[in-house]
């Protein structure tokens, strides 16, 4: 079978998921990994694991090298987020197509000229967006496309986690932000160590849309009860609650009552969102190939962008931030 | 107003239940309270609280004063079981509307003389199978009979309590049982009492109708986690759960999961029950007053009645038990 | 039975109901009805009912003979909110133990006036947050103040009717806001109308206390799905959620999935909270008998008071309002 | 790193899955893929996907060839299960590690001396009980094993689908049945095509253990709803809901209530199992690396085979079927 060429750069942990999710989808040659880890011992391991036995391994200052490989069709880049935007440049530049872990740049502007650069050269860049991709969310998504919802009215998402993202609220929606308003607080058991690195551990935030739809944020972090992620969308017709996935559905009955098994409460993020991963991937090899068109689109991460510098400069100032197109 | 003039006999735990619902209803004047209780203390405790300033007392042997009362139109029976028939046939023949604890008679032959009674006078009887009145049973009651779930193919009770009730399943079934069989055991924490009385804890039947539909009881006695009574029904169209009630649907969430409240841990089948109570006598009053048609009719009483002996027998002989109409 | 002698002033919708539980209370003897009613025949109608023989029946500028009546101990006042400060007062100076429906007044100073009048005559006045009587409510109230959740770190409320209501904030609270804003939308399927009436029918709002505790509030008006009202408390050691009530818990299962009963859809406040009208009014009976200590205390229907004005304010400046103490 | 050597015969439905458990495993090396298919067009296909660039395809006619390769360690069986006998004899005596498909064997002799020649040969033979590896199974029987459930009282296990699998319940039982009992029925809208094969579509056994746990089997092919497997262990202590797997947790609210996603209509049983084959692989792997104690022991298999014999023979003749160890 004729396999994508393709180079990874950055294959730490979640570099090694998407490597995973390359080899077993059986579509990709691996040509290339790219990592800076001194003697590479590590990456050989993984190519010896996933019998690479024709896979290159070098440093990210001989990414030319690999760039001018013309069996590489795409790159998936995973080196941090200062990082993206060089090697997104440089990957379009030579006419590869490009996944990029999220967040896609540090400023708005980057991400703009990013998307710039793909289309100039007829490229796909796909901003790893995996919750986009998960069962849940993309069957609500898809309900909300075909306006089962009615008009929207509220959005409301419930993170209870380390990590803090907020991609998700540009998504289905054409509808521009009015304005937002946030407020952080310090609450949890580590809230001094928060405190002193300048963090908020509990903030949350209102955005209004110009069609009138309210949005509510509810961030935490280190909280009880696992890795919890929910969202509730309120429409004029129905209403859908993207609920937590719990570790196993087993129910257990005592004279205390019944006990549901935790949400994921290890590897929080990656346990709840594993399949999500896999089918981030398969949706960018379906585009590559041109059987698929990609669902992530750039003025959705151009928004999404934008939502994050609102929320934060209305965190950081206590003020109302309004939206500039 | 003008109320229905009443009588009761029989004012242990669950006679205070019919009374506090015949008060409450506004509708009952009660003429009478019948019992054994020595000195009455108790009963003119009950007068009081309820200030029933008209009400008499009397003892069971002096029941033909309470039949001679004219202005008592409906006897609320709920003295001991062996009792049941003497009462019942002595309040039809008087002309009286009867509401009779369950289980109705001891035999079948005598719950048959009853409803026969009951037609000679044009008068009600009504058993007081509860469940009959809980607002999910009778859902599903209504479904069943609008052939909502198409062919009934299977029904499964569970039952999780010290006592024992099997009346449900001639409930809104004209069909007929053709064999049923059962298996007792030994298995709670209080299994040798249970045994030193030739009593099981733990028992399973199975029933075979006429049109192919299988029955499968489950029951439980001393049971962890509280009373609990579900059924499941599956039918060709669709199934239903009439699932447990718990005590609240409060959820707490931890680091060991979340737990749910505890079915009825301390008066299960009452507070599981209590609404279904008031409901059966508003019904039993309704059709008294001409309003409604009893539901609870002699054919299905008559069923569940020989029901519960078939399965008494086939626990008892290990054999299966062929039904006779 | 010595039975405590009362008056109600109002007996529209809510009065009906509160007339009922203090009729079947049997704790009780009303001896006013007071009402605008022209001829009263409705009230004749509900003393017919509830076989009231010896009550009296008036207009509200009679109300100092009900005062004047020394048997009355106790008044239960539901007219509308304009009323309630002059009965209140009335009531209070007359040595009337008061039961008030809420909003107990319309200005957080007539709160004030009144609770000051209570406390010099020495006698009770409770405001009907009949939530706090709620079976869940309570348990969750009951844990937060032995400690269970830790330190609270968010609470959220999310109210789904044509109601608004916003006073549990302050239950179990002794810590004091420190500010709150607020969104207002215009939504639903009769947004054109609410609009001309100068209403929202979505909002949202956030409270921030000054130990750090976020509060977020949705509420909603002519929402699809029936009356929900839930409320989730997030602490550090625990959370809980206080869920909505369905009609029924009948599961419904066919090739589309399972189907639960809806929540209350037709008199959704009254059938979800029916059983914390009773508590309630069980609860100020036993504050009269002197059994128990009275639950819901004048600095927490001041602090409702104050919250509902600040948000109310923020509402329609778009500003943060601070509060003061 | 040093990959195990490995042959699979019978490459139809499930042998894929396998297949592809075993490439996505990264420690197998498959050196043979055996099945009938003429022309091994199928296999080819296969071959190229995964990238099995050194695997020889042959047919069942040349098992020598394969079972005379030394680098071949472990055998995956997926033929029908009447040559299941033949092949796990073949392996075992080359000295081969055996996977076998459910069921083993047709008959309770053939089990017993497959298990024998694996003593005697000193190799694993596994015979492939999926749902032990589930998530949810696993995590039951752990419980079961710890003792968490006391004594255990009831099993009840539920199966809608085309297909009936009875092996569970000797699964973490050192404890002997004693008896069995069975009905068939025909309800399903296909009943008179399973009547006319001789087969029912409803069927419900009973089993009671020495010990005295009662088990209630429900089976029914043609179900709505979509497929379905869940099973209540009831115990002294505490009792257990392995309930059923829903397509997704997403849950939509309208006027008409709760809408809940169905189980899994299309594969079911494939789609809900998906991850216990996986473990089941990844289990038999570390088995023969000699880093796990295999769980599937002999003695469970072939106690599930006379249970599926004994209700097999109970559900013909109608009678009780006694356990001869």
């Amino acid at each position: 079978m004729n396999r994508i060429g393709a180079a990874i750069i950055g294959v730490g942990r979640i570099g090694q998921v998407h490597l995973k999710n390359m080899v077993n989808s059986h579509c990709i040659q691996v040509h290339w990994m790219v990592d800076t880890t001194a003697v590479h011992g590590n990456l050989k391991e993984l190519a010896n694991v996933y019998n690479l036995v024709d896979t290159k391994i070098t440093t990210p200052d001989r990414f030319e090298t690999v760039m001018a490989d013309e069996r590489v069709k795409m790159v998936v880049i995973c080196v941090p987020t200062g990082l993206h935007k060089e090697f997104i440049m440089k990957s379009l530049k030579a006419g590869k197509h490009v996944f990029c872990e999220k967040p896609l740049c540090i400023t708005v502007e980057d991400v703009k000229d990013c998307y710039g650069e793909a289309k100039r050269q007829g490229k796909t860049l796909l901003c790893a967006l995996n919750r986009r991709f998960d069962k849940q969310f993309a069957q609500a998504g898809l309900l909300a496309k075909k306006g089962a919802f009615g008009k929207i009215r509220t959005v409301k998402m419930e993170s209870r986690d380390n990590q803090t993202n907020l991609e998700y609220f540009a998504h289905n929606k054409g509808e521009e932000p009015e304005f937002c308003t946030a407020i952080g607080s310090h609450t949890s058991v580590l809230s001094e160590g928060f405190q002193s690195y300048g963090e908020y551990d509990t903030a949350m935030g209102l955005i209004k849309f110009k069609n009138g739809t309210l949005v509510h944020l509810d961030l935490n972090r280190m909280t009880c009860g696992g890795y919890q992620q929910s969202v509730k969308i309120l429409g004029t017709k129905q209403g859908v609650d993207i609920t937590n996935i719990r570790e196993s559905q087993l129910e257990i009955t005592d004279d205390k009552g019944t006990h549901l098994s935790p949400y994921h409460l290890v590897d929080g993020f990656l346990d709840r969102y594993l399949d999500s991963f896999a089918a981030e991937m398969s949706h960018f090899i379906n585009v590559v190939k041109g059987e698929e068109e990609c669902t992530v689109t750039g003025g959705s991460v151009i928004m999404a962008t934008k939502l994050v510098y609102m929320l934060t400069e209305a965190l950081q100032t206590g003020s109302k931030v309004y939206y500039t197109p």
